[in-house]
């Protein structure tokens, strides 16, 4: 047994995804998976290792970009809107190749993995070299993110996204060359070459409305049904997407996807900010995921998504960091509930355990790993501990932890974390990878 | 000179107040000045200590409540809004005696150290004992934050808060009879006690016009002039605040500040959330301070204020850490920002480089310590370094740096801190003080 393998935990505290944290929480665990939980154990047995502060399930990062870790504070001087940030992010892309891109995903899924994150829905577009060029192995792009999620110890669902349009009607250029497959035909071959493996899947995004006709994404939605895989698609992250589709196709980007067969309960919307009421009771009664990314969402000026309603309707909520301008899933998670609260005057609009429910299980479903994101007999056994010893969290209570660590925890607080049984983070240190060098490296080695 | 002394600083990057960061900048101090700043000095000279990362002005922190760092994850069950924050809040004020108060707020200032505070503007309204009986001395609670202060290694302004009514033409009552001196001259003889010293100042605030009335508050402002003190008040955070001043006295509560004198260059509006055109005038035309709060708006479902077209009507942004739901200065600088991204649709309100200055030399201007929050020669040497050797800003170029800083960085990122020439930070560390352990047991030690 290696140094990261791990059989018996005991918790000080645990969130087994009640109201409540559980004091005396001890796991038992078979390979990677959770064979026991018994609670009310009030101190460590001889052979436990011992994680101090919270546990709770890993986090599921429902939506991320990981290359976009490159733009971390290099967009912010300045002024302008979410479309010249595209015009930045496409800069970068055209930058990148599969070495590139495995460096920079690795390093940006270990900075994950330190943040608590043990399965991410890595939402990938760039498929193809500069000017569309295909290499020899069309999946070159996709396997270099899924061997980088490998090696830096979190599971990886691979959403390879159909991307075929530079906009409705319009043809792609530029970065968005890398993009595009040509047609559903042949994104759908090259989807079909990918391989799953005990930590890596794959599921299939529509990129948007914009990015691909209706009948393209049916195709793709219809691809996805017949695996049952999750499919994604950003949705109504801007006004300008709305108000294209209405013109276009006289139908909001829900109804559009309601029309062509996506939504449904493996269906997560990316966003959903801008929503009519009809869109809300789309999504809603199709039983839909949706996927928020508060931190990205204020950076790129998206607005205040409708969240409370859109649970009050059906929908189920998770959480993604997206561009990756922050690594927090915490942070992600509280800024759920406080743009509501300013956006409508009141408190309380998400309870701190609906919001870790959203980071964790919820997500989990979300990308495709339902038996990840319970701390439960036969689920994986992908955990993370925040100590309750620094500053942030001093002071913390067991009848009250969880709402300690959701709106008062950072990253940083993140002591341990556990993929499939064994450690991957030890005291806030990566066992495998020096993360910081390596984001380093990998930002230097991009074009500037 | 002590381990704590510097005498010769060379800093990796620093913060001189522009819009970008320089490389390779030497400081030279005298005692607790800096004597000397000079530029592209490329290596560390032998006799100085190396500052590696970023350094900036240590941060003012304009506005604070050092002791409902008590009430951190324990006000997020449940619904509500911040009228029922309130009464959790008066809840925990009713426990508190000064020797209480002294360890919760030495801990509080601490992790403030910690997060790069150099220098705090506490205001102060918790002045007597349970039902308003008077303490033998009757500024032990005041006397006893500026000793907090000191031993936590931060300057302090002590805005001592004149709180005289329950509401408009309401009686005070319940915890607010400890807030009371039951009339302005009462405050005043009390305030008139207070001295100050090379590490504390003093200052006046009208609490709100909730809790003083026109005439009170016209002589809270008189008092303030004659001795150039800064003159804080809470104004808007609430529209109930509005509607019951409008309703009262016929004009809004900026209005009815103005009316009494109190609006100045050395007034300081804490929050300005709710204002009327008018009233962005008015504090524009006064050269008026504004120091918004955002982590605790956020939190207190406030609503987002009109920083942009305050700063375009003339008024000076601070910072401040409020109720201390969070301490972490990037984090309330970003958030301006980030808001009003949310509720525009556009990016670049505010620059970087203009957050760094609204949480440094205005905040310390606001508070009064005019000497502090500037890298330059005869300024106080108060400084902040952050390390950009972590997760989160790994990556960051010096071109950047101060938008990676601002947009990316956590108080955990925070390596050195310097008050007055000398280290109260070192590494992360705070060289006196165990400060998770005193936070963890000074909120044990209140009524729970």
């Amino acid at each position: 047994m290696s140094a990261e393998q791990a059989s018996t935990l005991w918790c000080e505290l645990a969130w087994l995804g009640g109201e409540r944290a559980e004091a005396g929480v001890l796991i038992e665990l078979d390979g990677e998976r959770i064979a026991s939980v018994a609670t009310e154990v009030t101190s460590p047995p001889r052979q436990a290792t011992t994680l101090a502060g919270l546990t709770i399930p890993g986090f599921a990062n429902a939506h991320s970009h990981a290359f976009q870790r490159a733009l971390r504070g290099r967009t912010q001087a300045g002024r302008g809107d979410f479309w010249t940030w595209r015009d930045r992010m496409y800069e970068v892309a055209e930058g990148i190749d599969p070495d590139v891109c495995f460096a920079l995903a690795r390093a940006t899924f270990a900075e994950m993995a330190l943040a608590g994150i043990t399965a991410v829905g890595e939402f990938h577009y760039l498929h193809h070299g500069p000017g569309g060029f295909r290499y020899d192995d069309p999946n070159a792009f996709g396997k270099a993110v899924i061997e980088a999620a490998r090696e830096a110890g979190v599971r990886i669902t691979l959403l390879d996204s159909c991307y075929l349009e530079g906009g409705i009607d319009t043809e792609v250029h530029g970065a968005q060359l890398r993009f595009s497959d040509g047609s559903y035909e042949a994104w759908a071959e090259r989807v079909d070459r990918l391989e799953e493996d005990p930590v890596a899947r794959v599921g299939a995004a529509i990129h948007s409305v914009r990015a691909v006709d209706p009948e393209a994404a049916a195709q793709v939605a219809a691809f996805a049904a017949e695996r049952s895989w999750p499919l994604h698609a950003h949705l109504s992250e801007q006004p300008a997407e709305n108000e294209e589709c209405v013109a276009a196709y006289g139908k909001t980007p829900t109804a559009l996807l309601e029309e062509v067969g996506a939504l449904s309960e493996r269906f997560t919307a990316v966003h959903a900010t801008h929503l009519a009421e009809a869109d809300l009771r789309l999504l809603g009664s199709g039983g839909c995921g949706v996927c928020l990314c508060p931190t990205t969402e204020r950076d790129l000026a998206d607005g205040i998504g409708s969240a409370r309603r859109l649970v009050e309707a059906g929908a189920t909520l998770s959480l993604g960091s997206d561009s990756n301008a922050l690594i927090d899933m915490i942070e992600e998670a509280r800024a759920v509930e406080l743009d509501e609260r300013l956006e409508s005057g009141v408190r309380g609009h998400h309870s701190a355990a609906d919001l870790l429910r959203a980071a964790t299980a919820s997500g989990s479903v979300a990308i495709g790993w339902p038996e990840a994101g319970h701390i439960a007999p036969q689920a994986l056994a992908d955990l993370a501990t925040f100590g309750l010893d620094g500053v942030r969290l001093a002071g913390t209570a067991a009848d009250h932890a969880i709402e300690s660590v959701v709106f008062a925890a950072a990253a940083a607080d993140v002591r341990d974390v556990i993929v499939g049984g064994r450690f991957i983070v030890r005291d806030g240190a990566h066992l495998r990878l020096d993360v910081a060098a390596e984001l380093n490296d990998a930002i230097a080695a991009l074009p500037s």
